[in-house]
């Protein structure tokens, strides 16, 4: 068998490759895991190529491993098992906007800057935002979510209808362009955030939100990061529909103030924005004022001029950057696990407690309205036992949001850095998704080696 | 085989039944659908006792119906194949009330009301409203929503995590406390919605709100339906964030003059609440009057004080009421298709123009915000072809939804009613919801003769 002259003639040679710079651009992703080539790229342009791809490799046990943008941070898009990397870059359209619908019909490959670009337009936007400019099918593929999941909610909430190919070739469609349903099980859910272990989506119905007539951005800075929490609750209690709620820690403030210059206090710092109608925001920011005051905020400052709301917001935007590109000698890993807003403070408390105790650089920020925070922490590849202590840490912080009720992934997804908590965190309902893949896919090609641990 | 005697030993006289009205009690909803008892009646105190009767039923092959309040409008909780049914009015505890998560964990016997209930001196609600007082197990169940819908969503996005005992007597947890998550697969989406055919529900984590600081009500009347829906969408793509959009057509309103002795207009309707702070209420208001007057309409009133409030809105509260008090010899059913907002007005105008075409009485109200309406036709049972005459149009009416985008249930679930359109709307995807069916529950025992067609 050949699989490369096999697909060349199933789909196109103009489809298909395995030169070498194409097979490594297609052995990794934005993470640290290791490394792998799969045998054949393709660069399907219809559901009928991936139906045909997935025939044959149904037939064949070749596994296939769907590919965006490879912005992943937990190797999902790796071939782990080599087989056939499907990248969705020749799928990359907008299919319909249907503004009265507020609801847009893509294809998996394109991203979701392309996707607000053309959406502008309309007076429309989609509000998932992870950190990187990934496609729409990734995000779909992790239920990626971002800084305005606390108000928009994240993919899961987002996508209407899925079109998959499923590893058999059948193609379903998971949902409808209606916005809410009782009608049969409700299999978006399931797909969202499958990682490709199921099927392949090669079409993506997704809801879309009127632009805001007015937003404000703000900002402040607090004694401690549990001060920064407790206020952080009492305005999310108080029903405030903040469209963003961003916690940065001390460290990290002084990371940015180093390496973008800028001069914000060096303490634990809340990032809003608001979005709604003038006196709506007015209001909210007062209110919100009075909040953050009483927990003990040291200064408080908002803008409404988009300009001015950028520099307000520029060190949580350019965290990522400042630590990388502060560091360029150090490697980085980034955690995301998500616990109940009760146990946040704790959580954080915890990662920065064990970052000093391990003498390891970094930081930590957070979608503080999900529970959800990132501690990006930084090690020296060269230096023996580092990374063994990253993974240490790492290990202690996923193990403490368990035990708080929360997830070892709130936003990255599984990939093969999750792997080892799934059994730890879904006890018996691991083996009830196990099922659900094995009636799925039961030659077990679709993205082996991913979220099922002992698999392949 | 005993059954009755057999989950006597099992888990207490005390907690089993096959006392005759009991029985029949637990033969029938709030639907038309043909009643058949169960069996036995048990009423679980734990999951535990859930476990030992899904276990025995398992072994023996016997059918098991969760039961909550009986409010269901498709025949849900009716034991078809007979076997036991699990009445959960002595598992309706708030097990705890997690102000800090906005969370709170239940029993599944509980009814929304008393939830809420208890939740306001917290200070928060829980947001999903659908007609009746339902059990929050039986709204899990159904995927259940309502007029706030389109603001903070419907059961699905709203439950964190589900205690499940499958067919075999395993408990599983499907989420977490933690408000968002990207590992493993997705079960709470697919278990909310799947009408005890895969599981039955012990233990319900929801989200919850802070009640608004201020709440506007509004209503305006508009010449003709397509009209209203114009407004509605304008509405919805400029990001005005309100909180209930209802739409009554003008033959309901001249229902409820009749009934309420209310003095409507007698034209098709809008009614408002908008959720906030003053402020940006009163900006939404302002907004908002302009679109509807530039969408034509004729009358446009609004409200801040809660009795004033309840006044604007009482005919959309007892439109139910109206149509059944004031037709007393009359039967009805009541439609429940949801299409994207595009098609909305086609849709209603559709429906009412069939009610005229077949000259049965009925109207239409919807969740205009969700592309959700609901037709409530009228009928004399005793004149012999009406009732075939009212499954002719609803028939029709879901053709249609379905060639919309749309879905033949927006909120009140598959059950019986919704059966025989499963094909029709799912195509191939129906074969992917019956495998997962039959992975979960081989034997067939957990609410057979639901949502699957042909199946037992």
């Amino acid at each position: 068998m050949n699989i490369y002259e096999d697909l060349c003639l199933l789909i196109g040679k103009e489809k298909t490759s395995v030169n070498e710079t194409v097979l490594v651009n297609h052995s990794k992703d934005e993470s640290n895991h290791q490394s792998v080539e799969p045998d054949v790229v393709v660069f399907p342009e219809s559901t009928e190529d991936v139906q045909k791809i997935l025939k044959y490799a149904n037939t064949h046990k070749v596994p296939v491993v769907p590919y965006g943008a490879g912005s992943g941070l937990e190797g999902q898009s790796i071939p782990v098992q080599k087989g056939i990397s499907v990248d969705f870059e020749k799928m990359n359209k907008i299919l319909e906007v249907r503004p009265e619908d507020l609801a847009v019909i893509v294809q998996p490959g394109i991203t979701r800057v392309q996707l607000n670009e053309e959406l502008k337009k309309y007076g429309l936007f989609f509000p998932v935002d992870p950190g990187a400019d990934a496609s729409i099918g990734g995000m779909a593929a992790t239920n990626a979510s971002g800084t305005m999941t606390v108000r928009y909610g994240g993919m899961r909430s987002q996508v209407l209808n899925l079109r998959v190919v499923l590893a058999d070739g059948r193609v379903i469609e998971t949902g409808s362009l209606a916005k809410k349903s009782s009608s049969g099980l409700h299999l978006n859910g399931l797909f969202v955030g499958s990682e490709g272990t199921l099927g392949i989506f090669t079409e993506i119905a997704l809801k879309l939100h009127g632009i805001p007539e007015d937003i404000v951005a703000a900002r402040c800075s607090f004694p401690s990061v549990s001060s920064c929490v407790e206020a952080a609750t009492a305005i999310l209690a108080a029903g405030v529909p903040v469209a963003r709620i961003e916690l940065v820690d001390a460290r990290t403030i002084q990371q940015t103030n180093e390496y973008s210059g800028t001069d914000y206090p060096a303490a634990p710092s809340l990032f809003f924005e608001f979005h709604g109608n003038r006196g709506g925001n007015q209001e909210d920011i007062e209110f919100v004022q009075a909040i953050v005051e009483e927990a003990g905020c040291l200064e408080f400052l908002s803008e409404t001029n988009s300009l001015k709301r950028a520099a307000l917001w520029k060190a949580r935007h350019e965290v990522n950057f400042a630590y990388r590109h502060g560091n360029p000698r150090l490697d980085s890993i980034t955690t995301d696990v998500c616990v109940p807003i009760s146990k946040l403070a704790e959580n954080v408390e915890f990662a920065s407690r064990k970052l000093n105790e391990y003498g390891l650089k970094g930081g930590v920020v957070g979608h503080v309205g999900d529970g959800n925070f990132h501690s990006m922490i930084l090690y020296d590849p060269n230096v023996k036992g580092e990374y063994e202590k990253v993974l240490q840490l790492t290990d202690e912080m996923v193990e403490l949001a368990l035990q708080s009720g929360g997830t070892c992934t709130g936003e990255h997804g599984v990939g093969l850095g999750k792997i080892g908590y799934q059994r730890k965190e879904h006890k018996e309902a691991l083996d009830v998704m196990l099922s659900l893949k094995r009636t799925l896919d039961p030659n077990n090609i679709m993205n082996p080696g991913k979220i099922f641990p002992g698999e392949g």
